[in-house]
């Protein structure tokens, strides 16, 4: 398994941020300084010569293997609220005698503020909101599409792809799913699970940097009837013959819009060479054994401290959130000792296990600096109240 | 007046392709390291520790000087076509009693595409293109939002936007600007002119980088009504509340979306500090001094090149562009002794003129090169008929 030496990661410190924002690597710092050198030497060249063109098509075959996806049905584009519109608008097209998005409560807002943005652009669609063990009884023949993310930001309860993928189909539901707190630490299967769309995020697990472009997969067995609704000249079948009309690029390049973000597309390129050679499955299992450890121990030595994930391994996805009444404060409380975690209402501290580069050494290390943290009460001074802006 | 000893122009070159890519300047690349470090060192914390979180507003506030808007009237997101499908979508709303949008023919191929979508999602939106020439006489009350870009990606005919404007609010018709190829090389008023949306690219004569994002103005006349259609958590008033539903953040920042690409945000934000202390007039003034020696020279020692743009300044943006049969294989002739012109169909070629970096040398030198091959015939060697996909 690779490790953290393929990492910027400053000396001491645990990083369990990789589910907020993955650090930077080394061969991510060359591609970027490669993205530099081309805008510097070849100006408006770099757009042949150096590929930009294909960057957005070449990252997602990168990624493609993450997901359990073909090369060809995933693209790197925009950001993932854009993504996630792209993929809602066409799904609701492919099946548009049904008006209505089912989703649950706790889905990662930004996601419910974009299914309430199609409501508002056309009150023809619906969204139904249920709650997360509603889910099932509510899949119907009304619904035209299932919006759900895997794994749940807050607590990393996780679905099950497969069934649920298979339940909606077996309705004519079609599923859209939100890899974004998934993908880069675990097994994913979205051609063998017969998912129809998802969207993620490649500045968490995937290590691409702050605000790094999102991606969109799409089943290659839409390809051929699925209309991109959000129509810019990237996406556009001849972007350079300048048509008034537009008409589609073949496959999942029609899912492009604007001009991709040259430089952040170049940080992602050097991330994604940090999976080469990866095996998804030890991936997951490294994910699942530092996670049980952390879990078992903090049992143990800090019963103060309540588990809102899942207990159970399949359920859950790489990252354990603890409830406490002094969350916000511990979670100041432990970065100043060098372990980076961090906060989401209402009250919970969330430890991010990335694979790639935390191991069962820095677990222990979490778990006694905890335990220090209670006995001293450092969290309680003053210093650690104070609420930043980003949490 | 700066000039080009702030860029990293390759040597012996002179660079006319500021209407499509910038240079890098040394600012930008000293912004873009330090957004790397950033990220190796700070993490996640650059969000607050390097205030990641406030360069969409602070990259806005740079550019407002630029278009003649109040700092809180402009903010940096997303790509110009998702800014203009959000600009389109909230014009919409604040005049949905109508349901037109005018614009030309000739308009940039994106903006139609992104017009197209709106119908696509809400068959009750009609678009309506028109000649040019055809556009005053089409203004009635029918037409919700006259949707235009000033200067002509091709031609580079330029609109009068005080007037356009005033023509259209006098009918109760909201206008959306698109300033992609104006900003960064001429004077622009969008508040005096009462402009009420505009959109503008940050790559072209604002050297942020291949693929930077794009800016959207909303006038402040309209915040308190204006609503966001697209909406994201970087949009919601407290994105860190995390709340369901979407409740929009005071002014301009209502149209922010995912998470901004920080990375290509911060090479912009070098970028822009070229403009700091340089007047908009001098700026305007030069762009035309010297477009004029170009189209002065031309026409007095090549008279096989068809001038396609305007004769008269005040109708001409900052790039000139002229017609040949042999046009492509003329600019990469002209690219091969270092003259970087671009081709756009059908058969212009595109010679822009960005006033930061460019001279009298340079025109006289331009020039020179143009007889030169025409003399040799260098344009008609093979090598130089290839086409390239990106053009």
């Amino acid at each position: 398994m690779k490790n953290r030496t393929l990492f910027a990661i400053p000396d001491k410190q645990i990083y369990l941020c990789g589910h907020s924002l993955g650090p930077v690597c080394h061969a991510a710092k060359e591609t970027l300084n490669e993205g530099l050198q081309s805008w510097s030497h070849e100006l408006v060249g770099g757009w042949n010569k150096s590929a930009w063109i294909h960057l957005p098509q070449k990252l997602g075959k990168s990624i493609a293997p993450l997901i359990g996806a073909q090369p060809e049905e995933v693209i790197v584009a925009d950001s993932t609220s854009i993504n996630l519109l792209k993929c809602l608008l066409t799904a609701l097209a492919l099946n548009s005698q049904r008006k209505v998005i089912l989703t649950e409560h706790d889905n990662f807002p930004t996601d419910h503020y974009i299914a309430q943005s199609i409501t508002a652009i056309d009150p023809t669609i619906q969204v139904k909101t249920v709650a997360n063990n509603e889910l099932v009884a509510m899949l119907d023949e009304t619904i035209a599409v299932l919006m759900l993310t895997q794994v749940n930001y807050r607590t990393s309860q996780k679905h099950d792809i497969a069934s649920l993928t298979q339940k909606a189909h077996a309705l004519g539901i079609l599923v859209v799913w939100d890899l974004s707190h998934s993908v880069g630490a675990m097994s994913l299967a979205c051609a063998d699970d017969h998912v129809d769309f998802a969207v993620g995020c490649t500045y968490k697990y995937l290590n691409g940097g702050p605000g790094a472009p999102g991606f969109i997969y799409a089943t290659k067995r839409h390809h051929e009837r699925m209309v991109p609704m959000i129509k810019g000249w990237m996406g556009h079948k001849l972007p350079f013959a300048f048509a008034p009309d537009f008409e589609p690029a073949e496959g999942i390049k029609a899912f492009l819009t604007g001009t991709p973000a040259i430089m952040s597309l170049k940080a992602l390129e050097g991330a994604l060479t940090c999976f080469d050679a990866v095996d998804l499955s030890s991936l997951q299992e490294k994910s699942v054994k530092l996670s049980q450890q952390l879990i078992d121990k903090i049992q143990q030595a800090l019963p103060m401290l309540h588990l809102v994930s899942p207990q159970a391994a399949s359920v859950r996805g790489s990252h354990v959130a603890y409830a406490h009444p002094q969350a916000y404060a511990i979670t100041q409380a432990l970065i100043s000792r060098g372990v980076i975690v961090d906060y989401r209402e209402p009250g919970l501290i969330r430890m991010g296990i990335s694979p790639l580069y935390i191991d069962e050494l820095d677990i222990d290390r979490v778990v006694q600096t905890l335990i220090e943290i209670f006995e001293s009460r450092l969290y309680q001074r003053e210093v650690f109240q104070k609420r930043l802006l980003v949490t």
